[in-house]
């Protein structure tokens, strides 16, 4: 059969950040880590996917991949996305579920979409069933450390490029100080711009309701994160109590996680990341079920490759344009036109690395082509 | 200090099963992992720990905490034990939590008790407030494609060396199947002997509710894991519906987990892993709340380990003796007497590697002592 895998191809590259970033739980990032997962199948076509970091655990991804996934995937049958997802779930359950895990499948099931939609000639967005390659995008910064004279300059970036939304760190030292940046930048945007907070789960249950209920007079389109992502029903509190549009999902890795959240937190915006959920297929199950709750799916992290998702769905939210420019190592375009992120029309992902560029950060290369 | 942690020593083996194990979900066991980190201190002292898988994650295990943890350690105070702990869960929280990287620090906290009880000279169960080295232990098979002869002879071994009771895999093609092995073991260890049965999540609920009702003629002491783990309230349908004891545990990895399953799944035993849990400090916490929630706390895997935790709760329950002969590469003994497990009264974790019976199996090491 010609799309029977060959052999699988893991990298992974840490790339340093030109600017030092921090928000409120993940400490400072001074790298982030790609790894890259390429199928070669058997009619010598191929697909390429992957996941990052903030900087940890991509040498620990890239190893699970090499040893424990790779050997069982060649000579499989790459079309069959489902068979593979699911045999991926089951054969690393016991050292699962989600966490690193999750990073290693999402990367090979983003790997085998590349290869189908190359295979098909068409671009993400389209073969997903989406009618157009646009999306609303918001600006994400990873801002905690920036002073608010910094914190001004580079929204005030953003906004020259285009941007209709924005995002800050929020979870400094006292509550006043946050309110003092997010004034700050309220003021800076005027009323019609999209604003958002996000503290990275770093506030207590009852900090949170009080940060939410202060942040209500300036007009917040979310806030994100208030609390630990575990607490499902800490979030619908935190919601009720203050009158706050909450959201999350950049943390949630399963499809268990995600049906708690919508069942008990009371969300009003869903961010899953298809580098840390399992892929494209687990992102648009979760898209499936937030069109059920009537919530808008968002995303979270590597913009370059969720526009052609939230651009597919009909009820596709904001896109978070990330503070990780992983865009910058693909040669194919991510456009913001008019305040919206456009998709690349080539056949496959839309994101097509420049391994040239990527070069001198390579840490890890493994090619295996034996099967297990 | 004397307990600033100079460096640390990584390793993996692979260790070849003498017999091909298989149950429901993770399929053939050809090799078990033990992956194993020693902190050497200050004052030249050491303590050891480690995780063990079921032939799959080692490496990635190993390479986490080479890579991402180990550079942080060094330097750290060991005796510290709750600091690194917390440092730890932030630190990975990122590309955590559960899975591997429950997997690692569990390893690395380990270590830190295994350093501690040495120090204050006393064995773990003693160091942690037990009076006694004892516990209740079952032998727990992993036999489910075993013939039924092949189960029944090696049930008779176990009751020969004098184990009070025993653990069988269910969910073979059907519940008939699953009856007559059970019926058959009962027959065999007659009224008196605990027996139980475990079917590694792999039934839908309401076939774990036929499931449960059929066995429950055979007086079981529980049915592990009928479906999975993270279905908690589907638990406490089966139990309700069924009127049969449930237990679980090995498949949750953090404590909100652990905190979901307590309120929600209405189980009659708790069986945490401290090897995948999050270590020591993880199981004593979820001994706590087992307390509070009047459940005895059992245990999963690593039985050597496991002996001196479960002995030294006033709520201990019954310790798995498990199928990885893990013990069989300690110097320190765990015996069984009368039938109760029996700790060892050596300082420290009461498990000693034997280096030179484990060399063989080396797949990696690695000794860091560069600080991050
Ligand atoms: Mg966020
Ligand atoms: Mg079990």
């Amino acid at each position: 059969m010609s799309t029977l895998i060959r052999d699988v191809d893991v990298r992974n590259y840490r790339v340093p950040l030109p600017k030092v970033l921090c928000d409120a739980k993940h400490g400072t990032h001074t790298h982030f880590e790609i790894v890259t997962v390429t199928v070669r199948l058997a009619d010598g076509s191929t697909g390429t996917g992957y996941t990052y970091t903030g900087g940890r655990g991509g040498q620990s991804i890239a190893t699970l991949i090499e040893l424990d996934l790779a050997p069982g995937l060649v000579g499989k049958d790459a079309a069959d996305i489902e068979g593979i997802y699911d045999w991926m779930e089951w054969h690393l359950h016991y050292v699962g579920r989600g966490g690193i895990v999750a990073f290693a499948t999402s990367a090979v099931d983003i790997a085998l979409w590349d290869a189908k939609a190359k295979r098909e000639g068409l671009p993400l967005w389209k073969l997903v069933g989406g009618d157009s390659p646009e999306c609303n995008a918001y600006y994400g910064g990873i801002d905690l450390a920036y002073t608010l004279d910094e914190l001004v300059d580079s929204i005030k970036q953003r906004l020259d490029l285009g941007f209709q939304g924005v995002k800050i760190k929020v979870g400094q030292p006292t509550l006043a100080q946050d309110l003092e940046r997010v004034e700050a930048i309220r003021n800076l945007v005027g009323p019609d711009i999209r604003f958002m907070v996000d503290a990275n789960y770093s506030m207590s249950v009852e900090g949170a309701i009080e940060a939410a209920k202060a942040f209500r007079a300036y007009d917040l389109m979310w806030f994100e994160e208030p609390t630990l992502p575990d607490l499902y029903h800490a979030y619908a509190r935190i919601g009720r109590e203050s009158g706050m549009p909450l959201a999350m999902g950049e943390n949630l890795h399963t499809l268990h996680e995600f049906g708690y959240a919508f069942e008990q937190a009371n969300l009003s915006f869903i961010q899953p990341d298809a580098s840390n959920c399992g892929g494209i297929t687990s992102w648009l199950r979760v898209a499936e079920m937030s069109k059920a709750h009537d919530i808008p799916v968002c995303s979270h992290g590597m913009h370059e490759l969720h526009v052609s998702l939230v651009a597919s769905q009909p009820h596709g939210g904001w896109m978070e344009w990330h503070s990780f420019p992983i865009d910058e190592y693909s040669t194919l375009p991510i456009t913001l036109r008019d305040g919206k992120a456009v998709a690349s029309d080539e056949p496959g992902i839309g994101v097509a690395f420049d391994w040239k560029k990527l070069k001198p950060y390579l840490a890890s290369q493994k090619v295996i082509s034996e099967p297990s």
